[in-house]
């Protein structure tokens, strides 16, 4: 099974460090492959940056899909994923909505940890598109500033450990997720530290991915995810234009 | 004054349209200016091509936005709304929103009507991210194909009254949205022939613009829509890369 | 264009502040005509008195409407306004779903700040009755008592700049509205102090009845909010008996 | 226990016809005592009315309150009741909550059953205000015009059984309540000709009211619903001025 | 009348409390008859012992229905009601649901104050369930560890009218519900130091359980608490076993 | 890895026909072992019949669960499940669950398609608890009688195959789930003859079951799924009383 991990960031070493933790907890046999954006920022924390990250989201699907299995679009937030659900004749699942949807089978309520506040109302917004809200314990945020996303783990560890304790007994939550593809890795470190399941987003997609795989979805032909009727048009980046407009034979 | 309409479609002729029925309706004073995508569809229609137009929303109205005091993102379904909110130190409304809000005051319940089903789930997700099920009265599609975008009025008016006529008695809408670009005007043609006020989502948006100008909002500098901080950049338009990066100065 | 500002109030003190506003941001050319209340209580606060006062703007409308375009239910909370709007040929806006609405395309989240915790219930209510909870970031209150309700904006104007300040940060607000008629002004005030863009109700309702006649809606004649049936009455008095029964020319 | 009935409606035939109904299913020692409105309409059937009839039950609870246990707003739609609550220092409960919570102890999804298209859209708002949207299984209403309120049942008997056993198979109800005063008394007859245990909402109110009577709440002094503060007021008859203003002392 | 009280607990003592207090609220001619479970656990704190003690709860109706005209689950959450109302030809009510729509006409928002924070999940869920959480204020709960389940009231009476008022303060409620079957009785005792009704809810499922049976309603004979079709059943108590696939007799 | 397929219905039939799509779906290297309720009825469709197989899901757990890496419940509606996640210190997952939380990341709206009218209630139950409402499009029931639960995808298969085709088009489901035990393995037979993802629960849940164990969640020591207080009991099975009573060890 191959599975195509995009990253609608643009810093390689958010890559980087998602296709390590992807590769140690799939599934003898999947392969993982990576690719970052061209275009957008080093790292998503905005609505109008998801949006930006949205359209790579696309691009980035168009140009790298053959010959995968299924897609991650791994940043939490899942910017563009419901497109890239329609265009895709493979399953294509987001991080955020893999890690909620888990957690959903370990707890009644989850809560989700950050580390930048420019993050809640972003995420606050994913939640609701998932329908989840009733399922949802809030958000716990790091309120201190960081010197680079790549070092988010180390700088912080502490903290959003602490975080994650307080989300239990403040929020009642039954399962802390670390949301933002920094943190990457940092569950399977703590996890002795938190008294309740925590989720590792990048480790919850991987697995979704690979369990979409084993359910041999076919590709909807009607409903609302259907591949979209072809249509011109003007300035996309061939491989998308081709999506759109082309007959598709992925 | 002075609007921006930016029309995340390509087709020049929707925007030309657009703008007719904009001009029609604002206070004498208001002056209109409508751009036309460069990239992407003539015709937004599913959620993959939102996202791809949502992020021209973004590209347009770094471009133009100086020298205007509010902007309309002009396709039913508001792509990029959020971003573009975050982003613009001047208000911008989006079709769908400024339709769906308008009629909440004409009634309790409120249709929309369009002329083709590949619509229908966008349209429905746009309701739920207003947080305006309890007030949504459901969506009349019409069944038949049409020969081209800019045809639609033409050809399907007597099909959309009669589900602007049925969404009253069935669905028990107490107001109608025409949704959709290529609608803008049809409204004021077929009033007479349903029996609950019909909105024109184009005439809805300009006015709401005009009416978050005359309020003075202040632009954000705390909350969810303040402006982003300042992140650099890759592979963005220029004008979008200073607002993404640079300092501010509209 | 003459909008008739029904203050269900019987404090003309309330109504004449209300009119000033009004007027100030009001399009030339719009006329603005208050009334108040002959029978009820000074400053309407509680369930009870909103229901005394919601009979009222039904008699105030029936005595004064012809002549109008459009008219404006000038108590937060919206005393009588679904009434009013069955009755009423003509658009009828209530101050706090104008304020509300108006909000929602500001911002995600909007938060009501108001002077007295006894409207805290009514005020929720309202918010309830219009859908709007999921973008509702609640209700601050000064717990403070004042010496009378003229007064409210010289004694408490800090005290409110704080309490909108708290919003933002406490409950995550994007917006915020001033509720109640006699913070009518305030908002233009305060403005630079509150870093988020504030409401001021009765700004918004005027505004948002202008926008309603602009758009030309139809009185329905059908739906909820059609003309009920003509039907005998005892008692009232003789313009709403006349509403309630007559034939309606106007 | 002395029960005091408030009929908001003017028809004096109605409140006899509750009167009826409520004495018969009473405990033996409670006593009934109706009221029917001085002013009003014969029978309240849209928003507008029952406003006007809600500010009627503040009237007659002021009036009439003395030497009662409690008392029971008698017109499905419960107006004026949340305010009624408020002033009142005994209990108060309305026909529609108290069917309807009834209904709730006797299956998951109740439907009402009623007789003119007309109550529908109040009916519904009923619903909702009371947070029961996702225990109700809609409204069947009778399409057929009738000569007079007080020949419903006769005229429309054999139509509401059928309405409410298709409730059961279309709507998927567990329980029907007939709604609407003038249907008081049809329950008993038709009980078995209905799949489903089927409530009368003036039985239930009764019994509801006896119910809190046993159950000795003490007259709130905090919360939403403690009697509001003492206001000064203009124009209301005398015991409502009272009440609204003066020390009380019931 | 005879009601039979369903304790699922297997502690006699608690029984005992609740037929004491059962008896003293029923109406005179209401004989009340206390069973304890003879499997499960002295006190039902989770969601896993109410699952075992829902099932006792069928096993004790089954035993014991013949003779009684109502039952109630004598346990706050309600465990196996539902079933219990599929089965029973008579009407079945739970203490937590008579509690919680009896709390509804005495107020908008009702709080659940208890004893020990292990209920409060279970507690939650009955909330939902329900279907109220639009109506619910929250859940207080001592965070003290009692020596016996039978001393809660005298060691903790304080602790619990402290709550009581705080959750009137703190979660805006207009009536406290004392939960969980060891607090029967404490209510009438602290009447007088809560600010708002306060509700039993033993006292409230026994009205409850003698509201509905003088409503008289029928066993359902469609809708979803239908008696399930008779089938057979492999090691439940005979009488349990003859309900689910005997011909049912009583 | 082990995981223990626990059947709350007696019938080992259907025992044997979820084992062998289980076995088929799991990764090499999974062992599947089933157990069949030894108490209870040979098909769960009621809510008390699956009050009495969520006693018996816990009954099964704690005699079984040793050796093994997580649990399946293994009918549609989950019984049991929340308690045998607060007792098990190993994940446990519902098919039910699992089904529509998979469906989730295949579209927008699932529909759940079954065999029989009776199993209604308690399915829309089940995804209330699960917090789905706002992600389900309806349930499809054959209304035709069958000869045979083992029958049921012989007999039924091309009138499910339609019904599934009409949840696409009637209901706008993306994604069908096949609920009910009896229909493990259809989904993959009849894949080709419905236009969108099918979703086979037995397959769902054990590819779940296996995310869990390699997400290597550990057993919450805080919130509400922590193992419960341990407690004295009275006639439960040694295990169940051991798990519910004694140190747990496993």
């Amino acid at each position: 099974m191959r599975l195509l991990v995009i990253n609608p960031n643009t810093s390689a070493s958010v890559t980087e460090r998602i296709v390590t933790v992807a590769r140690a907890v799939a599934t003898p046999g999947t392969e993982i492959v990576g690719v970052t954006a061209a275009r957008g920022v080093p790292y998503i924390a905005t609505r109008a940056e998801a949006i930006i990250g949205g359209a790579q989201v696309l691009e980035m699907l168009a140009e790298h899909r053959q010959g995968f299995d299924a897609a991650v679009v791994a940043a939490f937030g899942d910017p563009g994923l419901p497109g890239a659900r329609e265009l895709s004749s493979m399953p294509v699942v987001g991080m955020a909505e893999a890690a909620m949807l888990t957690a959903c089978m370990l707890g009644r309520r989850f809560a989700i940890v950050t580390f930048s506040t420019v993050l809640l109302p972003w995420y606050r917004e994913c939640v609701e598109y998932n329908g989840l809200v009733s399922r949802f314990a809030g958000i716990s945020v790091a309120k201190r500033s960081l010197s680079s996303i790549d070092n988010v783990q180390a700088e912080m560890q502490s903290l959003l450990v602490e975080l994650a304790q307080r989300a239990v007994v403040e929020h009642e939550a039954d399962v802390v997720i670390f949301g933002g593809a920094p943190l990457a890795g940092l569950a399977d470190k703590i996890r002795d530290r938190v008294p309740v399941p925590v989720i590792d987003a990048t480790e919850a997609a991987v697995k979704q991915a690979e369990t979409l795989v084993a359910l041999r979805p076919r590709k909807a032909s009607a409903g609302s995810f259907r591949s979209p009727d072809p249509k011109p048009s003007v300035g996309l980046s061939p491989p998308l234009a081709e999506m759109v407009s082309g007959p598709r034979t992925e």
